[in-house]
């Protein structure tokens, strides 16, 4: 059993001997639909609530009664929101109005089968930079204490539509989470992220690095072929951000899972506090693996492939 | 946004319109399995481990050289444990030996098509009893801290043989998350579960109940259609259970899942401490929802099925 490098939080580690990628079966996360009714594909723009951003080679651009055209990403409004500007007043005991917020959806190429994890070095900046402005534009909204920006790919992984996309909800509270994680930051001697990210960098975890960023598994991933983005200098939020080097970093580990679990659903996670004390990072979960009984009983997690391994693994491909 | 009865766990109730049981699709669980081939049917005994405790019509028996026949429930160890009696030494820096423990197999019925939602009084009756035998026998064992019981029910919640079963891991510590629990628990001025199973009784959230026990789908639901099974008496674990009157509401839950949501996967997980100051509980929770990166970045859930909604609809079955 590994615990977390400075959380109350555990897994076991239970190879089964012998286990290869090609035992992770998954339905693959191709189900294409039809890029004439894709409401995420150029020429069918209306079919989304106004974007708040349009991102083309002219600038960024909010939709007015015309859809802009020409875009490389967009971002709207989500037609379910979590979040929403204008919840309604609570009406029952205990009800707190915390889903006041925003929910974007981040169409982040035009074309229908894109996937990121063959973008362009190009696109994948543009990603990058697409994510930062609105990180930027929406933690500065009065009332937003936390910004969730996350990717589902594959219907496996949360994602409806195929069409390669990301979300952003922004909340008026920082969740539980993440201040759980401030208690512990804040009550050790140091950064515990800036501690463990150059431990780790000389380990069998490391997987890929560049001059700003490292790619670990971290010692208690919770699923198989867990990985981690982090930046070595300390950096709180996608503000700060060196957006090449992490464009660089993501763009390789999408592309090794990609490549060594042949198309697996997945999901990342940025989380990111406007807090100095803060060290951002990114999480990225292949969507192979189960959460069972085991799991919702005791918040324990077991994984059948050790770092260690998929690391070996990532790195080879 | 709701807040759950007693802890810092939020969920977010985004209600779909129009909603129904039947959209919510799922593969089903009957992916049945060769009963002449299956480890867990009658005469094929000698393809588990050999069983700690066998439940006959004559008592209760230990495997010896040869497998006890004619039982009607046996537990055995897992073959691929994630906790073990003798895990090995721990050799690198920051490995904890915590996997320490057993991990059991229990096979509830030899029927290969047997199906919790349609057992018989007697069934659920001797279902509970064997929950109740193996607890008590492993949170005696010496370095157990914690027994966690739970039930994967069909592939896609976790369970990787159809001939229906549950699992037990006895651990020798207490989960971060039970700590969590027991600290709100200990700062609370009486039992907060006795306060809010007194509460939900009389609201629109109560499904069932019976003279010791309540059904209700918590104020803070995290996936649609979730129930607990509560005790109205302040009882801490399943020593001090009425297994009749937990037979007959656990027997209602599964039943009225079954019938609302045409079979689905789920999982139920029993929580309990051998500590007065516990309240034991039941979870239940269909596997018709996905995990995806909100809920893995914040710890927040989005839920689209209003927990008085789905009180209603299993009321109604």
């Amino acid at each position: 059993m590994r615990r977390h490098y400075f959380l109350d939080e555990y897994t076991i580690i239970a190879a089964e001997r012998g286990k290869r990628p090609s035992d992770f079966k998954h339905g693959g996360t191709v189900e294409r639909s039809n890029p004439k009714t894709c409401p995420f594909c150029p020429g069918n723009e209306d079919r989304t609530p106004p974007a708040v951003a349009v991102y083309t080679d002219d600038g960024v651009f909010a939709d007015g009664e015309e859809r802009v055209k020409g875009w490389w990403a967009r971002s709207f409004p989500n037609l379910y929101p979590a979040a929403t500007p204008s919840p309604g007043t609570p009406t029952k005991e205990w009800v707190a109005d915390f889903a006041r917020g925003y929910h974007e959806v981040i169409v982040e190429s035009p074309d229908h089968e894109g996937n990121p994890s063959s973008f362009s070095r190009r696109d994948l900046h543009r990603l990058v930079s697409v994510y930062r402005d609105r990180y930027i534009r929406r933690i500065s909204e009065s009332g937003v204490e936390y910004v969730s920006v996350f990717k589902n790919w594959g219907r496996v992984a949360g994602a409806s539509l195929s069409h390669t996309h990301s979300q952003l909800i922004a909340l008026p509270v920082v969740p539980p989470a993440l201040k759980v994680e401030m208690d512990a930051i804040t009550s050790a001697p140091r950064c515990p992220y800036c501690s463990f990210v150059e431990r780790e960098a000389s380990t069998e975890r490391l997987i890929f690095e560049n001059e700003k960023f490292v790619l670990i598994a971290p010692f208690s991933s919770m699923v198989p072929y867990e990985t981690w983005i982090l930046p070595k200098d300390h950096v709180s939020d996608l503000g700060g951000i060196d957006s090449r080097g992490l464009a660089e970093v993501l763009g390789e580990a999408l592309r090794r899972l990609d490549q060594l679990l042949s198309g697996p659903p997945y999901n990342y996670m940025i989380r990111q506090l406007p807090d100095r004390r803060y060290h951002i990072n990114i999480k990225i979960q292949p969507a192979i693996s189960i959460m069972a009984g085991f799991e919702k009983n005791t918040g324990i997690f077991i994984n059948t492939v050790p770092p260690e391994e998929a690391a070996r693994q990532l790195r080879e491909v």
